[in-house]
């Protein structure tokens, strides 16, 4: 597996250590939070991808840690924004920052984060990269305020549903594996061709996410099922359930979904193989990514990437 | 009036213009929200320091107004994400954005904006002047979240409610000058200097600003009074009332605030002279940005500087 590559727990290692330092901060209960949701994990997909992407290249630690480290610090600024907005109460099985203290400091906690991540990208970035990583957090947020404009609405599109994942999750995904290689001296064009492979990732595995809301249980999923349902944010299976015959079906499902604990939204979902089918989409931009990578030169990352893309298959949490 | 100056009022046409660009967004209410936002003008103090900060080097009118227009788009980043923890339903006469399209939409517009800002500067820093505005960022965060902790706290001291303000506030008014004249070329002696004198501008806008709430009708500062006391925003004459030998009763005046309209607020802060003690600490502020601007050599930023000082004496709104 992937997490027991020596050179990546070596360099995830160094990436941990100066996460630490990098959520410094004077305040003592948003430290103990930040010390919280740094020490809770999670899979640091996005600094590993970052990385991966710098293998392609002349491999510079330094760099390329410092690099990952701002990446993840981007990606928990989200999070936390995130979650109060969905109003999520559990992350990784703990409470979220602004369950614990409030939206107020929740909401500059974020934005903190994010001057934290811009001050780390300064360090050592030119200003290219950084103009890049600027134009991601604009997409990210394009993303967010889509999904949030598109809550509790049952006429979404999968079109809208792609595009709206597409910003949301997958952009950050890119913006890992291409700035890696950008910042190991990777041509324009080998950056963009893993960004391309990134984003693909990112796709898979926001819908493999948007699933396991269905099928996951709270103790592994580490937030209560139906979330995503229950905060209006209709997912793949439920906009295929909506395109079905079962539409109104669906509708008075969604509709009742706290009353009946999703008990009727689960019959139509499997009425309508609306699982089966969103789980082909995401193979569909596993296959891709897949397909892409094999088409790179030999690196380190290579193999490890392969990696990361076939356990998304089969991811449970 | 530093207002009706040729040279600023041909700058600060630039800087309207730029930032009409920089605000477009592909959402359609999220951009009119914005154009709302910009429309509603505001006084742009922060725009206007960072000009006239430039002009105390060799000022090169592309590259001051971009950061000019930077600076702005942070603030009114900080605005909006301000007026969802005051829960601020009016600003500048008009109805806030997490108001009209509710907080989640609001939180990522702030995000947004941030993102923006970082853009437009990578468009044209060096990464030091990008350290330096991250680092102010995060100063403001770190103020807004010791402003949020206080919040209700009737034991918030005088020093501090001044460490919030300069967080809050006085380090955008900081950044503003000093960021103006490193981009003109100043060295670092000069533009450090221009930041204290910014700071010190900032720290009495922001008493001035405090006191205005007490004093002000809805009318003319565009939002209720007492609004910082009803969000248990407790500033300086409420601290120097609760100081006074009156406490208890400023306590009982502060817990009834919304039953009595703050009819007996109004009368304790009477009793103890609070609002003439705060306006002096402002007065304080005044005399020593004049002081610092009047040892500053000859540029056309300076009489206008003097200028924006003064006026902050008898501002009503």
């Amino acid at each position: 597996m992937w997490m027991d590559n020596d050179f990546l727990q070596g360099e995830m290692q160094k990436v941990e250590e100066q996460l630490k330092k990098a959520l410094k901060t004077r305040n003592k209960s948003v430290q103990q939070e930040l010390t919280k949701l740094q020490q809770s994990g999670g899979k640091r997909l996005r600094p590993v991808l970052t990385i991966l992407g710098g293998t392609f290249g002349e491999y510079s630690s330094k760099e390329v840690t410092a690099l990952a480290v701002a990446i993840e610090i981007i990606h928990m600024a989200t999070l936390i924004h995130d979650d109060i907005i969905d109003d999520t109460k559990l992350r990784r099985g703990s409470e979220t920052m602004h369950t614990a203290l409030g939206n107020g400091i929740a909401v500059y906690t974020g934005d903190f984060l994010f001057s934290r991540a811009f001050m780390q990208i300064a360090d050592f970035a030119e200003t290219n990269l950084m103009k890049d990583i600027s134009k991601g957090i604009a997409y990210i947020c394009d993303g967010e305020i889509d999904q949030n404009e598109q809550r509790y609405s049952k006429s979404t599109t999968f079109k809208q549903y792609l595009k709206r994942i597409g910003g949301k999750t997958a952009v950050l995904f890119a913006l890992s594996l291409a700035s890696g290689a950008h910042k190991a001296g990777c041509n324009r064009k080998m950056s963009s061709k893993l960004g391309v492979i990134g984003k693909d990732i990112g796709m898979a595995f926001q819908i493999i996410d948007d699933i396991l809301d269905f099928t996951s249980k709270e103790c592994s999923i580490g937030k209560p099922a139906f979330n995503d349902v229950i905060q209006g944010v209709y997912t793949l299976p439920v906009i295929y359930a909506l395109e079905s015959k079962y539409k109104k079906e669906t509708e008075q499902a969604l509709d009742m979904i706290t009353e009946d604990g999703g008990k009727s939204l689960r019959e139509v979902l499997e009425k309508t193989d609306a699982i089966d089918k969103s789980r082909k989409i995401a193979m569909k931009y596993i296959e891709k990514a897949r397909k892409k990578t094999m088409e790179l030169p030999d690196a380190i990352g290579k193999e490890l990437i392969l990696n990361i893309i076939d356990q998304q298959i089969s991811r449970k949490f």
